[in-house]
């Protein structure tokens, strides 16, 4: 049996700082927290074995500076490194440099983060798994003869997007067959004198969905799945509260689910943590592959809580070389977790960041109560990262006392100095919809009308 | 199904108060927390819905004053009282004022508090139910050839103890048959000259024995066990580390013990949460009844992380009439939990009590990590009650992770500005007696010499 890693360089900071060096610690492995000036004081700095300073507040010069992590992980020796999620956790060339200077990168290989950073290649592996995606082209497709073809196969209502534009720009939904031809001309001549391209994207327009994904982890042999996780509550794609087990899937869906994680996941050899994500049509009850997330995600503790799993011991050990010692019959879903995004925003004004000095924080705490946070008395946030200061996760028995908990907690928690979402979650929670578990993405932007 | 109660008087404080606050606003029932003066700032007075001063410092004019707790609940038209753990939790007198002014107390019928508080009674009780006590007398003996008799039946080594004793005094231990007569001779002359009465109970002399517990919660018809704890590192007969499941104990072990406590149960008519207390004979492997706790206990999260049940919820479900809806095959055991009692106290000087202002104060937090506690930065232990000042609970797959969980936990943990157990509690989980789970009651002693 391969020994564990001696000594863990991590390339992040905040709560997943945190949650990696108490990992860490409870494995025995060194950690180094490699940091930036910006966070020179901050808990994780403090709780980390050691701690480096890797360059100036900007992530660019810092998180995201590939030459100064590698350069602290060479100093300290070590082993591997841990990106967290953001900063370089999904990019492929900085996992490729540290495949070559033999530094465990704790991901999947270099190519594995490539194929599944293409959104087109990561669908086409998918189709070849036979794990189902939206349906529509796979490429960009340049003949209207063709585009008109693939989109009498693919039905109404569809978009059609051109293929070089972007961020809502050469996009059109078109709602029935008589005026197809028209749009796609349309569509196709607009893009050739905007973008000089007339290639388009043609998909089947979902609108009442929810996100549904699955937690995988290998050791690349053995892929196992952790039960799903449910993001459905997003603001403008932003998730806000995820939880475990989805209020709207039957075993078949959990079990087919769960099917085309891993046959996706063996198809591109995938190893250590994962995350197939799924739009779910609620009208039709049928899944469909968007992304696979190739690192840990935010929401992870969701599924902790419900399977009593530590992901991220799991992450190190499997960087380590150690196989999976779990079976996919030892892994049992208990209750019901929910995750709430402690974002330092203000609702008020379009969730516009408030950082700053934080004069008093206070902890929820009791019976199935997680804070992972990097927040203390004194802190104050520094404006140059994501705004996201803390998650709250609650687990009970059920959904209904989860979410029963979590109101509890929300009201405990005071962060004093900045706004935060806590209230806006209240909000949700308190919400019809939500308790009854019956919404869909477009929910959370109802309540802000 | 009759409704929850509308309002809890809870009378207590710290952290069992502020555990009983959390359940009550889970639910949605009004908590009313009695305080006493020294208490008014605490965390526990601002947390709950409303709070209610009832007397000075010293807990026999707040606390444990029956009259002043009567007088708020009447003025608070609360339903029930919440007693917690210490104070009038075990007041038989206590419960039965309640009932007569219908007042719900939180636990069982004031006459199974006054059987089960009475040790000679609760014996009784016990073998009625078929439960194995201690070898030993009853009863006071007075008569020599009784005695003889009871003794040789009992066997060696055997302790005999002046009945109107107390405190270590009029105590022998008799190892051989050959000195019994002598010894007992004595002892009874002893008794006669500095008591005036010759009485004593025998009963046999175990020294190398655990300390093992069941939890037990019943509706007045169903009864169903949560699992033991055992709480062998004690220090002096004080509980310092408790854990679920018992490192010692096999599936048929457990079975008997769960049968026991439950059948002791059903004798006595209990209702409401309670523990069955047992030693265990590492020698023989066998275990004895030796009284029951007719309240909530110190340690009781360790049963609620092991078994995801929120003991409290129930405990006022039954108190609101509501029979329990759990089963008894719905209760699973899953993965390994420990407390570890926070006590402001010095272990260099005597186990002193170290109260004081905390000028800072950390939490500890993470995965499987939970903490109960009233205390916060800026906070002030008073001098005038019990020197616990917090409860840290880790839970893991396995009893190594949850030990090297808590290790990681109690360094995180901050209290400064006055001395607690948590360097011995660290001290205690580094000792290969500790690690191996083989230890007894006097293991924690030997750390200290």
């Amino acid at each position: 049996m391969p020994e564990l890693l001696k000594t863990v360089l991590i390339a992040n900071r905040g709560e997943i700082a945190l949650r990696i060096i108490r990992a860490c610690q409870e494995l025995g492995i060194r950690s180094v927290l490699a940091y930036s000036e910006a966070d020179a004081g901050s808990l994780p700095v403090r709780l980390a074995d050691q701690a480096v300073c890797i360059g100036p507040a900007q992530a660019k010069l810092s998180y995201r500076n590939a030459t100064a992590v590698l350069g602290a992980a060479r100093a300290f020796k070590a082993d591997a490194i841990h990106p967290g999620y953001g900063f370089l956790a999904e990019n492929a060339e900085f996992a490729e440099q540290c495949e070559k200077e033999g530094i465990v990168f704790i991901g999947p290989a270099s190519q594995v983060i490539r194929s599944m950073g293409d959104k087109i290649e990561a669908k086409k592996i998918a189709r070849r798994a036979g794990v189902p995606t939206v349906p529509g082209s796979v490429g960009a497709i340049s003949e209207q003869k063709e585009a008109l073809a693939v989109a009498r196969e693919v039905g109404f209502p569809l978009l059609i997007k051109a293929a070089a534009g972007g961020g809502g720009r050469g996009m059109r939904v078109v709602r029935t067959a008589e005026t197809l031809a028209k749009d796609l001309t349309e569509i196709m001549s607009e893009a050739e004198v905007a973008f000089g391209d007339p290639s388009v994207y043609i998909e089947r327009y979902l609108t009442d969905i929810r996100h549904i994904e699955i937690q995988v982890i290998s050791d690349g042999e053995r892929t196992l799945h952790l039960g799903e996780r449910d993001c459905t509550a997003q603001r403008r794609n932003q998730k806000l509260i995820e939880e475990s087990p989805s209020p709207v899937l039957d075993d078949d869906l959990r079990r087919g689910l769960a099917q085309a994680a891993v046959a996706l996941c063996h198809q591109v050899g995938y190893r250590n943590a994962g995350t197939v994500e799924f739009v779910f049509d609620n009208v039709e009850r049928k899944y469909y592959f968007i992304e696979m997330n190739t690192r840990i995600q935010v929401e992870h503790p969701v599924t902790e809580m419900v399977t009593g799993i530590d992901l991220i011991k799991l992450q190190l050990q499997i960087a380590s070389g150690i196989p999976l010692m779990l079976r996919q019959e030892d892994i049992r879903l208990t209750g019901h977790a929910i995750e709430c995004r402690i974002n330092a925003e203000d609702p008020q004004r379009g969730f516009a960041p408030s950082p700053g000095k934080i004069p008093w924080f206070r902890a929820p705490g009791g019976f199935g109560v997680r804070l992972d946070t990097h927040i203390e008395t004194g802190y104050v946030i520094p404006p140059f990262y994501d705004s996201m200061v803390g998650k709250l996760i609650c687990w009970a028995g059920d959904r209904d006392e989860a979410i029963a908990r979590m109101r509890r907690a929300l009201d405990e928690l005071v962060v004093d100095g900045v706004t935060t979402t806590s209230q806006f979650h209240k909000t949700i929670l308190e919400s019809p919809q939500f308790r009854s578990g019956e919404f869909n993405t477009a929910f959370v932007g109802t309540l802000l009308k």
